[in-house]
């Protein structure tokens, strides 16, 4: 099958690139860059020099769609939503791993994105493609909505207690840190090397896009709204999230009741991967790979479950769970070239 | 006025040791090291070559009481709880910075610290010294307990709103990070640079030894029983934590509120910095430094209130805050010797 | 194929594991460890939790050369010496990561290895595998000896311009720099996170074992005696080798026809790739993957010749070369199992 | 003393501003920022907060010379010298931390830094400020011009062995190493976090403003035209410089020797400690302070002399030395205000 893969000099289209050429089905026909068009790939990222020799372009929706089958987008906020309709009236299946159609409400969506939100029927089309809950779904859509990071280590993180109407609805603090590439490849002396090196930053509190997303998957969940406290950090590191995470349990159940429930929860999901009781899973041992790892500790003393979940943010946060998306919607096994281990250390 | 410290091995000490060079009234007569007693201090540290040229030896309480009028402890658990009480008969005032005497419960200590807690009548002279709340007493005790990193990072940026009155008793959740550093210069493969670096990790769950010390502190300050949840992680960076706070408001304020409560409540503490609305600390900006900044962000769609507090763990989280207190016990001003500038970038 | 790994608690052996899982004809079907002998490998990695589930043995070498085609060893110095001729006797191939087959001259081992050589039939047998050198004796031999880290990269970037005749016998000035990973898992003060993140140190100047690695092979390319000065380094990141080399030439080429050169004799060698002028590579552009990317400098004003080869040490420096190897010894293609793209960023 | 800084959003003057507050005789009266004018300082450098409250103002020659005594210039490459000359011809000193008054030769300066030489009257003025070899004229000049980072780390690792003529005047190899706020604050995908994190580089390679500045003052000392080639690296840290440097000895002399002349070269020079043998020195070992430590290593087997000099580029590679230059210039002692210890870790 062949792919375009549309915003090729950020991160998560080289990530895609990585991924998807050890694919045993999909070959990346193009490569669309609006910034870089007419430019080597191998010039923006050297380390691809003499494996992939593609020249980027200037997006064509018209002949793009007689070129490809499906089209990734690994674009800043409010550019696919201008796009994706247009491929969706070709017939052209959609990866999208911005947020522009994640949200159902406009009202949000105008409020974190800062914009209106792409045409309903879009939205209605749209699936949230994250694999764990949405597995049938994601198989007949044509527009999937990639996952946020943030968004991905938390939902996998507690959806299982929420299925299972173990946790109050309120008091529900997610603490969240991510690696630097999270924040791309734009230039900002907030990530200029000498201040983010040896430096850890909170931002963008009570105010971060992911906050809409994983109160609307929460919500879905528990049938009842959901409000949370989210911060996110900044780690002076590349790669991985982190997000610990607590709520109050209804009724107290112990660590290795909760491991139980979470372990079977997911026994039919190969990405996911609870620990053992005393175990709690750190951001390098899913590095470069699509696992999320999770750890539990219910505290009888203070009533509070905590729940440690990791995952690298450009892999099941981004470009892995992108693959993982397609694979599904393919046809293919879910894991099809992407069970790369973690690269440790 | 000479000084001694013990445990010359250790980051607590050496850092005793830089900013104690440049104090206007003190020499650091001897350092004491069991481990590495007939060493000279620069084989072990050879930064301090051709500054500092004393040799280690072990520790002789008898005679380092003829030698020195104050002495500080920057041991492991579990051994200063033998030798201040010791110092104390003879008339010498010891400044304490491992927990052994920041705990008056005998079964807290039992619990955390595993060991029998000092003799009764040491605990009761013992002050804990945080000067922001505690300086009348800290001025005439004899056996000082220095706050340990988390407690002094978390209760400065707790303590106000308790002292308030503003916040719930409930749901308190402590997430703190720490530099590499905290854990000390003693190997393991948890430290390991190779397994560290790029990594992000929690670690000792419900379980750590700050977790009674907090809660003490805030339990007197709030004159109710107070129980926190804390979880303390590792971030890839030698220095610095921040503890990020989340407390339900008994009643809505806004950020800009709390911020001016807190600044008027630090107006006569010039180490603690309360920023203004809109502006988070990062540990950067107090690295090499003994100030603590604080951040306040109150959100009223959750009414919870996120206080983010950061200090230098080895300054104003040890070492610093050791000299601080040091000031005050000898009548000096209480920033003496230990107003150098965060070192940034 | 079934192959075992000896040392399964390194890094080595854990990277050996990482490339070997996406390897199409191979099973690692024992993990032999003296020191973990019975604990499951990922009790001891938790990162190959639920996939990868053997349990650790301690090395019985009859039992094994029933069990297994072919044996890895990654294990410390003066240790494989003596297994390897046993496995060789009963008909299994051994590739061997460690330098106890590199070296053919007894006096060097001796001064750099600190111990005997093996036996001189079994030094005979073992061909030094750098497979741009070496591909035929490679295919036919029952013990490799596989490079060191620095060696790889170093003879990589010079090889060339000795086979063509040059470069002056004197003044090779090898300035080498890596990743802690090479460090290996031992714990000691030196690699501790606190003492070596924000810091650079050069170490074992003069005394390196590698010496006379890279010595033998220059020697025999040249076909007369070569002594170089080689100064290794840490860098504060996990992995990572660049040997920035310093020769005299003969006489002047430009930097474009000695990059034509070297391009040339790389044509048919996959792994090695030379940038074109004015691009010298970073250590980043090749993690992860088993490339090793040159960077020529001819400058006229000075004479002198400036290469600059980069490397993943635990990569193309060890466990990727080693499957590399393995694929020549078994007849396979040489890049089988080991097209990773480098990680980036 | 009033002084004035120019350059007030750099690194270079935030270092100034950070040891300078430490000074006793002097205060930053004015600090200058074309780009930031009207600004206060703390609202780019929060680290400030409360304790310097500045606001930067435009540059008016006229007025700051009745304002302050001295001006530091911490600008980019030409800009200094069309504003040093008119502070002169005011009867105001300046301190130069750019490159603009280091070069004497008209066409160097062109070459390395494409633009025209100050005039030449100014140039004869200005002197070279490395104290450790030109301590009698920095004392009366009127125009400092302060050496750069690798020319610091490079001659006082070399100008001993030339004084004594020990060196040859060929092959000598300059293979340096800067942490990245050598970079400055401005952005470039260079220093981009994710970018440069877990990675090492080559830069520049022949090209380096710092070559002839290097050479030129070689060739002082020597007494002959001296030519170096040099390779500049960036080490993924903030901070630190190393210089590892490879000459030919005329004669043999063993490290002992070589490193007893040393000491005795440096004895009246504060800021130079020069290790035992078998000891080098690593750059953390001189972090946040105005130390440059230096390591020998002389190879009988091959002739070469390794020195290994480490620095803080932002201290004795910039506004430490700078200090230490205005300390001359005025009549103090050359370490008043400068005295810090390393920070360790």
């Amino acid at each position: 099958m062949k792919v375009a893969i549309v915003g090729g000099t950020g991160y998560g289209a080289v990530e895609l690139i990585r991924l998807l050429n050890n694919h045993p089905h999909v070959t990346v026909e193009k490569i669309l860059s609006h910034s870089s068009s007419g430019t080597k790939l191998s010039e923006v990222y050297p380390h691809l020099s003499d494996i992939i020799d593609l020249e980027m372009d200037a997006l064509d929706v018209e002949a793009l769609s007689k070129q490809v089958d499906l089209v990734f987008f690994a674009t800043p906020s409010n550019i696919s939503k201008d796009y994706i309709p247009k491929f969706f009236e070709l017939g052209i299946r959609c990866i999208d791993l911005s947020g522009d159609f994640r949200l159902e409400d406009e009202a949000e969506y105008r409020l974190y994105y800062e914009d209106s939100l792409a045409d309903e029927k879009y939205i209605k089309e749209a699936v949230y493609g994250l694999p764990e809950i949405n597995k049938e779904k994601i198989k007949d859509t044509k527009i999937l909505a990639n996952p946020g990071c943030y968004p991905t280590a938390t939902l996998l993180g507690l959806l299982p207690a929420f299925k299972h109407d173990l946790v109050e609805q309120d008091n529900i603090i997610i603490d969240a840190k991510t690696g630097v590439s999270g924040a791309g490849r734009g230039l900002s002396l907030n990530v200029h090397f000498s201040e983010m090196n040896e430096n850890f930053k909170a931002y963008k509190l009570g105010s971060h896009k992911h906050i809409p997303e994983i109160e609307q998957e929460l919500t879905t969940a528990a049938g009842e709204t959901i409000q949370v406290t989210f911060t996110p950090h900044i780690v002076p590191m590349t790669r991985g999230i982190m997000s610990t995470i607590y709520v109050n349990l209804k009724e107290h159940h112990s660590s290795e009741e909760i491991i139980s429930l979470y372990q079977k929860y997911y026994k039919d999901h190969p990405f996911v991967r609870v620990r053992n009781e005393g175990i709690i899973p750190s951001t390098r041992e899913v590095y470069g790979s699509n696992y999320c790892d999770i750890g539990i500790f219910s505290d009888e003393r203070t009533g509070k479950l905590t729940i440690v979940s990791v995952i690298d943010n450009l892999v099941k946060g981004a470009s892995g769970q992108a693959i993982q998306n397609m694979n599904l919607m393919c046809g293919w096994d879910e894991t099809t070239g992407i069970t790369q281990l973690p690269i440790y250390p």
